[in-house]
């Protein structure tokens, strides 16, 4: 019982190990509207013939393909690029074939014998002419006459010259034969973003805290009032908690309580009371005209409002008496409350995604989304997507991407690496991380190079916090001042993306619940609070210094291009990030030890950098303004939290111009 | 314009990054019949439900999977096993779902507060009474009753005890709720060989060179007298040369010459001649009667008779006449002899594979095979298999081991990596390797990492031969007796299949046609040539010994399990080969240097090689009978090359039986 014979098998090249790719072609790679996707292949077949591989690639909404000839580099390894257009859907693939005008042409190269000699160039005639029936009209005469000629000529040494005419065996190459080319099956797939989508500075800022005083509810008038110290410092992505009606049963008081007194404003994330759900906003911060005001005012100081999502419902939710069945009723009428272990939401029911009517769930959700882009927004930050269906989230994202292709979505996921990873291939664009916890110059270290080196380097978007209103760390807690500084210039200079909850950030406020605990004491998730934007001591004008560096210099605005540097002293980390041309060189130097100064000798990669043995280059601090000269790659750095905890330099190489004249550039 | 929902979105858990595989599922992984497939992947879905995965597998003919539970390692990643039974192909794949019964199972434990106990026995109930329903009837009553119990019962601390029945869950697990449950895509395929296939010692020899004297072409008969003498020396497969009757046309002459003189036999591989082609027996070495008595005597030795399989013609093979559309002929009617650059083969024809007949073609080649499988031969070695094409190859191997699964096909390929790694994948049992060309402790240690821990090892099988009638190293060449020795222990212990060309081995031929040439002076394969078996400096007796060290140590047998040892002196390699359960362990140490006694201290991984530290172990040199007692990791070694250049030792612990009797085991 013979297996069948392939449909051709005169289709004899293979194509595989294409990169990159995800799970191979099963998650589209991650790149920004006008980068360069870089693709390589392994592509052989069997035998001595010549190969000929071609990258094919278009937007999914055209039915062509483009394509550009692909160069082979070394072991089968075959290279093209080609530059990606407005956001959306791209797509590419690989196609090969022998070619057997070009393994004669080789081939003939290597013919010495006259009679050999004459006989090849009777095959490369005929080879020219089938390749002239394929051709243009207006090329199709060059190569017959280049036929007519090679069948002609009788002498070696001109047959040679006619054969190896370069420009002619070029035209010959642009009609190859490609009746048994192998295509690669798959279609690999490129989400293309809008820049954002690589570089953002996030502020996450509680409407209700934006008044003046402790007794008056701030609203989003209030909250345009803050736009201007927010731009000053210079985020670019303004995230507000749920805006939605807060429910009031099982409403949670004070840091956390069950039991609530009057006042108690309760939590943000128990979405829906009488007065609506999801699609609502809690008539304390406004109307929907003042809330599309805010999105307006925001982007005209080049600020986006961004939304936080949360797939979840108060017991006084809307969807609770109108979709009884999208909840699991347990036999004494009751719904098991939302849990992420270890925290308990006591005021919060989830929903069944398991229901029989998960169809009709699905699609009211989706349009929860559609309903506040069509208000303006284009960038959620999704609550939890981790405790709700992978599945759900594919659909949902792909189905609003389609229409609106420059939403964001960031993943509010703190769970197992799978999990995160997962969330990131099926289309979150950015990716909450573990920056919290990593502390250590070998945490930091090993971290850092797997997000920029590791598989997710394609899809996962790192987005790193150094606190959130669920999460002021222990390093926080007792490091104080300094501690907070160094945490934020790592967020900021090794991730391209990152964020802070402010203005508890820039107030260095570091009280826990208790002792133990991560939770802020007096959290603003479950009350208001009153915040001096004048006090002395704010971080503001230094978290906008470091924010300005970030805006100026490219090498910071991407995660593809990070080294770390040793440094003999495990309290000091070093590390350069760059652009791919080294036309903009940054390097990071940052006390982890909140409490001393410390110094040691930092051995820098002056090739990564793009610098060169024995020229001395400038590193300006652009913390603190001071410029220092250096030489070769080793030097002594200093820092003490006292005063900065960090530097930031951009490094400047030495440039003599043309009238002898020397300066730094970069 | 949504994108369109999933068939059913309550299908939850992901299913991904299943080990081992090739290519994603698209080729086989390769193992022997009794063998042990441990396969892991990685489950895991939203939130924070239990899991059950089960790993599924089945014989191809076989309809119904069986399954066995997998277990959780950590990081989401499963593992189970299955024991393959005879040779064939063998499936499996991954079915998992989140299990309501079990999660259900673990979050009771956790509950405290008595009203939720109380509503949990209920809701647990209800699942154990779905459980049931689908349970054997046996199992049936059990469940029932136990539901009822937790309802009736209203006791927190009894209800807390009936609920953890540890025997009872275990029955309600063997009934899941499958119908959300994922199953991998792919059925993931295993390629299962005998036991040949995973541990084999090959011999090549020239039939006609078989006879006592030069003036008599060796026969059939002459190869069965044969047969003892290469059984002593403990080979298990006799390949020889192309049997077929020689071309005449353009036959080369000795030593590769373009002309002949009326008593040159010409080269076996110029197949065909007007007396028949590759189904047909060289009239000189006897009746296809007396093969399959060679066939059968060989058999009784223990000794397997491999054919070589070159698919190519000299030109006056009957196909070229028969079959002039399986050629490419050029405008002066003759045909481009085949190459293999930098070699040339004047007197043979390649076939054309890509003609319109290619399908023809195939068939007839692969009938070659059916052929000799008929006349009992089960072991092929193909001659140049990456001159062919890749899918003509998957399809003939798949076709012939569809109906003969013993059958083991070795691929004569030394070509680019990428190359041999696809004959590997897409069939091949067997491959030549790059091993006659690594010659340092630096190239040796890479290269046999990599075919022991890379991707290949799940289908990549290495047959070492330190030389063949092709390739006369120049290390062979310069390093003389103890070269050969050196080479030969070095195959016949890093690699479970190795293979030499005799008795141009033992007789340490090292004879060059010319400086700077691979090939052999008066090469076999273009004369015949007699050789004195008797002479007192072959190396018969010591392959003998070194066969036999492979025989009896089944460290030897198979690839996966080797580790070096370092050693401060860059001409010793030391190495160490064990079972899995580490109760045959072999430690090899190599002088590489052919000329100069080398000394050194070797650096043992005790752990690895199942040792106690502190505790003394006896070293059994398997080719001296020395025994040598050595303590702790590091010990000395000395090689002599004018003695023996290697250790081949059999590690043997110290064990004291019940009588405090001290003996050495293992």
């Amino acid at each position: 019982m013979p297996s069948s014979l392939p449909a051709d098998g005169r289709i004899r090249v293979v194509i595989e190990n294409i990169a990159p790719a995800v799970d191979g072609g099963r998650f589209p790679i991650k790149r920004v509207a006008g980068e360069t996707v870089r693709v390589e292949a392994d592509c052989f077949a069997d035998g001595h013939d010549a190969l000929a591989c071609r990258l094919l690639y278009r937007r999914d909404d055209e039915r062509e393909w483009q394509f550009v000839p692909m160069t082979l580099l070394t072991n089968d390894r075959w290279r093209a690029e080609f530059v990606l257009g407005a956001p959306g859907r791209y797509r590419y693939t690989i196609l090969a074939w022998v070619d057997a005008f070009l393994s004669w042409h080789h081939e003939f190269m290597r013919r010495v014998d006259a009679a050999d000699v004459l006989i090849a160039a009777q095959v490369g005639a005929s080879l020219i002419d089938e390749t002239a029936a394929r051709a243009e009209p207006a090329d199709r005469t060059s190569l017959a006459e280049w036929a007519k000629r090679l069948r002609a000529e009788s002498d070696t040494m001109r047959l040679h010259a006619l054969a190896e005419d370069e420009s002619l065996a070029a035209l010959a190459a642009r009609y190859p034969d490609l009746r048994h080319a192998s295509k690669h099956p798959v279609e690999f797939e490129v989400a293309v973003d809008r820049e954002r989508a690589r570089f953002s500075s996030w502020y996450e800022m509680f409407p209700r805290s934006a008044g003046a005083a402790l007794d008056k509810h701030g609203t989003f008038r209030d909250c345009e009032a803050r736009l201007p110290y927010i731009a000053k410092m210079g985020f670019d992505v303004l995230y507000l908690p749920p805006i939605h009606p807060i429910g009031r049963e099982r409403r949670k008081g004070r840091n956390n309580a069950l039991t609530t007194t009057p006042t108690d404003v309760g939590s943000p994330w128990a979405i829906g009371a009488p007065e609506g759900g999801h699609k609502a906003i809690l008539p304390e911060l406004g109307t929907l005209d003042d809330f599309k005001r805010l999105v307006a005012k925001a982007r005209a100081a080049d600020i986006e409002i961004a939304l936080d999502i949360a797939f979840q419902c108060a017991p006084d939710h809307p969807y609770v008496k109108e979709h009884p069945e999208w909840f699991r009723w347990r036999p004494d009428g009751t719904v098991q409350y939302a849990e992420n272990p270890p925290k308990k939401y006591q005021d919060i029911f989830p929903f069944n995604f398991e229901c029989d009517a998960w169809a009709e769930l699905w699609r009211e959700l989706e349009s929860v989304f559609e309903y506040w882009i069509e208000q303006g927004v284009r960038i959620f930050r999704v609550d939890n997507p981790h405790t709700k269906p992978f599945p759900f989230w594919e659909w949902a994202i792909a189905t609003i991407r389609a229409q609106y292709p420059d939403v964001i979505f960031l993943a509010e996921a703190f769970t197992r690496p799978k999990v995160m990873h997962r969330l990131a291939k099926l289309g979150f664009t950015q990716s909450y991380t573990y920056f919290a916890w990593r502390n250590t110059k070998y945490e930091l270290t090993e971290y850092f190079t797997e997000l920029s080196h590791g598989p997710g380097r394609d899809y996962f978007r790192p987005n790193c916090w150094p606190n959130t209103p669920d999460i002021l760390t222990e390093y926080l807690q007792v490091g104080g001042r300094p501690a907070f500084m160094s945490r934020l210039v790592l967020a900021a200079t090794l991730s391209a993306h990152y964020g802070i909850y402010g203005p508890a950030y820039e107030h260095c406020d570091n009280r826990p619940r208790e002792a133990g605990s991560e939770e802020y004491l007096d959290s603003e998730k479950y009350q208001q609070r009153a915040w001096d934007l004048e006090r002395p001591d704010s971080l503001a004008e230094f978290i906008g210094r470091v924010n300005a560096a970030r805006r100026d210099n490219r090498a910071l605005q991407s995660d593809r291009l990070l080294a770390f540097f040793p440094i003999d002293n495990d309290q000091l980390i070093g590390y350069g990030k760059t652009t791919p041309d080294r036309a903009n060189v940054i390097v990071a130097v940052v006390n982890l030890d909140p409490h001393h100064a410390q110094s040691g000798w930092m051995e820098l990669d002056l090739e990564w950098l793009g610098l060169k043995q024995g020229e001395s280059y400038q590193m300006h601090d652009l913390l603190t303004g001071a410029r220092y000269l250096w030489n070769g790659p080793r030097n002594f750095v200093v820092l003490d939290p006292a005063r900065v905890p960090a530097h930031v330099f951009r490094v400047r190489r030495h440039v003599r111009n043309e009238r002898d004249f020397d300066y730094f550039a970069g």
